[in-house]
């Protein structure tokens, strides 16, 4: 079974609810059985590389609120992360765009090293006084998550490279419903939106697990062009029919 | 879209099977929105690693046939294959255990390096004189498709390493209900079975394109810890409730 999980690397409640759905799936009988692959969402996709202020002065300005009310907003935020034994840190955290980050985070899936750095790079921006806006951090977590450091600068230096992959899979989010994030999507068929209790994650992979069913599309039996343990099967169709192995 | 192909390179109608369908992708409109990911199945699985027999004499064998009959069956996948562009040689190919190719198959996926693997492997096995049971014509292989040749040698040199990855593979075929290979999975909703011509492939990628449906489980809309284009919401059970950027 597969989870793909659309989030975003400025959004909180992404990073707490991979939390809760690691839990989740820590309780699921079949975890072992289950892939979880990261999709690109940006919850301001317009903004500038480079375009970098204070998260307590853009929700200040965005809510038009004063910047103690900011921070008592994301204090709501910041229990639920704590709750889940996670760090969270209010002032000096930056927002920004984070289409790098989701270049680089492709570059590591395809390298196989795609969660060590999502994990880093959420810790960096929540948690540490890191910038993940900053391109030199991004090389620094790049390298602790195992990829090679002259690969990443070539791809942070590429504005191209993996770009589509990341507007791929933001299509994909749109296609399939999705508004906000995070945004799980369990073999394609059950989807589960928000950081949930990690109960929820469990139901989810049960019901998903239970509701495998394929559809077959085409000839099946005899007739195909396919090999089993008892051999290989010529379609009737083709120019020698007949039993095969 | 997502499209997973359970195959063995042992077999011949995956090894045409690859092609057909790729040729079918090819005329689907969404074909760059659509990832493939190989699958591991073993035809003979039984079988021990390094007992090696010519394809021809063991068909004989095994369908109680002289040489000059197992040789034409082999002709009648062959001239499949060669109506594909696809070389097929039916003298000297070697049957075997096919569990250490599939391991370094796993290692590839995790590198990006999957689908230059397998194709290799394919071509090795059907075209050339090259016998994938042999394991200094894996390495070679594996550096071919872009791999590091110290970690495919300390890949096949450690019998555990991506075992687990191509049992829990083989233990998905059988949930879903697959019985032979090639066995292609779209989404994992739609399936088809055997080297179907092209034609059924862009059928089956056309069905299963309009049939992405997501149903939603656990709770949805504005009360979900989530965050979207106008900022994050604590869902009303938080310990602070209300609209957060």
């Amino acid at each position: 079974m597969r989870v793909e999980i659309w989030s975003d690397i400025a959004c909180p409640w992404c990073y707490v609810g991979k939390a809760r759905f690691e839990k989740g799936l820590a309780a699921f009988a079949h975890r072992d059985d289950v892939e979880v692959v990261h999709r690109s969402f940006e919850l301001d996709p317009g903004r500038a590389k480079g375009d970098t202020a204070l998260v307590v002065d853009m929700l200040a300005e965005k809510y038009g609120r004063t910047r103690e009310e900011a921070r008592s907003m994301e204090e709501g935020v910041a229990s639920n992360a704590r709750s889940e034994g996670l760090g969270y840190r209010i002032e000096g955290r930056d927002h920004g765009s984070t289409f790098d980050i989701h270049r680089l985070l492709h570059l590591a899936k395809a390298r196989g090293r795609q969660d060590e750095l999502l994990n880093l790079a959420y810790r960096a921006n929540f948690a540490e006084e890191r910038s993940v806006f900053d391109p030199e951090t991004l090389v620094a977590l790049a390298v602790e998550a195992g990829l090679d450091e002259a690969e990443a600068r070539a791809v942070l230096a590429d504005a191209d490279a993996y770009a589509d992959d990341v507007r791929a899979d933001e299509r994909e989010a749109a296609e399939l419903g999705a508004t906000g994030v995070p945004f799980f999507v369990l073999d394609r068929r059950y989807g589960v939106s928000g950081g949930q209790p990690a109960e929820v994650f469990t139901q989810a992979l049960e019901q998903a697990w239970q509701g495998r069913v394929i559809t077959e599309i085409g000839q099946s039996g005899g007739d195909a062009a396919a090999c089993g343990p008892d051999g290989c099967e010529v379609p009737h169709a083709g120019p020698h029919a007949g039993a095969h192995a």
